[in-house]
């Protein structure tokens, strides 16, 4: 059976295809793939900064939601027609992490979407054990928001979020957001430091706190917030060196840093605050299956403003266009792809 | 009553005088200071590199041992003869860290022996809580290694060292070394990362597995050391940008990295290996009461080799000597000034 899938060629170029959809294997499932998110990783890969690791011919995308369309041999708890999510994660089971049960960061982790291909196609075949059942009720295209509303989960889990906690988020994008939704819910006093006005206005619109550090001294005014002490947690989400100063200049005593971002380069670090005050940092990588049952439950329980964060859908054939705009577009939050429907 | 003390005059030079000892104050205990070691803030001291602080009449020195003199009004619980030490820490109970109960790192911590006079004198005079009782049977001198042993019971009990996990620590110098005893009473597989030669005979004579980076590649090492795992625990004491780099090369997935060092500028810090193994980072500062009393046991309970630490003994009219002696000798361990006494 032939179906639609787009690869990324390289360049900032996707190529809509028609391929061969073999059936699924033993402990495989096929899915009819519904929406599929557009993720920050996504965006790296559509400018050319991760060929050596996918090459030039990779259906990408993760963040997706679908139905069960067949089921391989020795597959038991799904059907055809359920509703799912995939957590797109494929560990060795032999490496030292996953013998600690650390699967999630396995020394020799698949990333599905990167490693392999992934849910920007009609339909997409994974191993069942990546597989989570969708909550009654909830709309496939809120579900697509699932994979990063887990890592939102599994960053303000590392941080142990506690009721009436001074939270500070820095970096606005949709993970910073979706952290500062989740930790809010965890009885967080959230405040979102961002520079992108677009995004500040987003945050505000959601209720949240905002500073722009190009405009005020943000750990003064966290500080000035806090009654001296500063934040009991903070989120470091903008990969940037003046953000990795701000989480430590504005950090409490034995203040929790939960390390979201990726820093491709080293930056300098104020190992003296760490010393002085006690501070903790906690690096947060993807997510375990009780995140994805988190999210879920979020979700389904109106605790995430779905449609607000999703602020553009598009068909599988305007997958291009929906980069592009992307890439150059600091307005959007979270563009999702229709992969067997109309936008 | 006219008794010696040994001031810190600026430019590596001590000026030992006749000072007045009065009668302690209300809430105050006088101590016929016994032995005192220096520390290696008292060496930066000495270097010139505090005089801000400390300005260029000032008796440092805090890792003493003693007895009680005489107790000043409404005090209870110490009476003169009690051999006492002193955790040398005065808070001010009010700021935001007092309050949340982390008076160790209070914002306005005052350090008795730098902030305050300190214990290279015959009498010193201290507040009665930073006072505690003394063990039967422990020696004085082996005494004055409470005050850097509590730091290394701090630092252990921040990374959470539980028995046959691998712990690395980075810097062989005093508080590394009594890290890495209190680590393997913990249950540890203790490696010493050093370049100094002597160090290193030192770590082997107390039976650790050594590193010398200057001659292997550290980070492998450990790494094969563990069967690919890397080490659980490492405590980063070196204070350098190759230890810096170490911490996060050597560990494993989730491993915890103890902050010991006082890292006066920012070093550039590997943030990618936090977010991609999940790293752990604390920091840790000084000790809390129970960690005083962790390092009695330890020392009462023989699981320190006290007499292997103290490499000297001096007199108090020697402490200019001990001083450059220490400064410019990398075989010492711990130096102790014997105060009341003949070296
Ligand atoms: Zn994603
Ligand atoms: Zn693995
Ligand atoms: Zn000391
Ligand atoms: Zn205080």
């Amino acid at each position: 059976m032939q179906t639609t899938a787009a690869f990324y060629t390289g360049d900032r170029t996707f190529s809509i295809e028609q391929v061969d959809s073999p059936q699924p294997g033993p402990g495989e499932v096929q899915i009819d793939v519904a929406y599929c998110g557009i993720c920050g990783t996504d965006l790296h890969v559509y400018q050319g900064h991760m060929d050596a690791r996918v090459g030039s011919h990779r259906v990408i995308g993760h963040e997706m939601s679908g139905t069960v369309a067949e089921i391989g041999v020795g597959v038991a708890g799904f059907a055809p027609g359920d509703p799912v999510v995939v957590r797109p994660l494929d560990h060795c089971g032999t490496c030292p992490a996953c013998k600690r049960g650390h699967q999630h960061i396995c020394q020799n982790l698949k990333f599905l979407g990167l490693d392999t291909d992934g849910a920007f196609q009609q339909k997409w075949t994974v191993p069942v054990h990546t597989l989570h059942h969708l909550p009654e009720g909830l709309k496939l295209a809120h579900a697509a928001l699932i994979e990063p509303l887990a890592v939102a989960c599994h960053d303000v889990g590392r941080g142990k979020v506690q009721d009436g906690e001074d939270v500070l988020v820095i970096g606005g994008g949709p993970i910073g957001m979706l952290i500062a939704m989740v930790a809010r819910h965890a009885g967080g006093v959230v405040t979102i430091s961002e520079i992108n006005e677009h995004r500040i206005a987003f945050a505000q619109g959601l209720g949240f706190a905002t500073i722009n550090p190009a405009q005020a001294d943000a750990a003064k005014t966290v500080k000035k917030a806090t009654g001296g002490k500063g934040a009991d947690v903070v989120f470091e989400v903008s990969g940037s060196q003046p953000g990795v100063e701000l989480m430590t200049d504005a950090a409490a005593t034995r203040a929790r840093i939960v390390m979201v971002a990726i820093h491709a380069t080293a930056p300098k670090v104020d190992l003296f605050q760490f010393f002085w005050r006690e501070i903790e940092m906690l690096g947060a990588r993807v997510y375990q299956p009780a995140d994805y049952e988190e999210a879920m439950k979020l979700l389904s329980g109106g605790a995430i403003d779905a449609d607000a964060m999703i602020t553009d859908v598009k068909g599988l054939d305007q997958v291009g266009d929906a980069f592009a705009e992307l890439a150059g577009n600091p307005r959007a939050m979270k563009t999702l792809i229709n992969c067997n429907g109309e936008a």
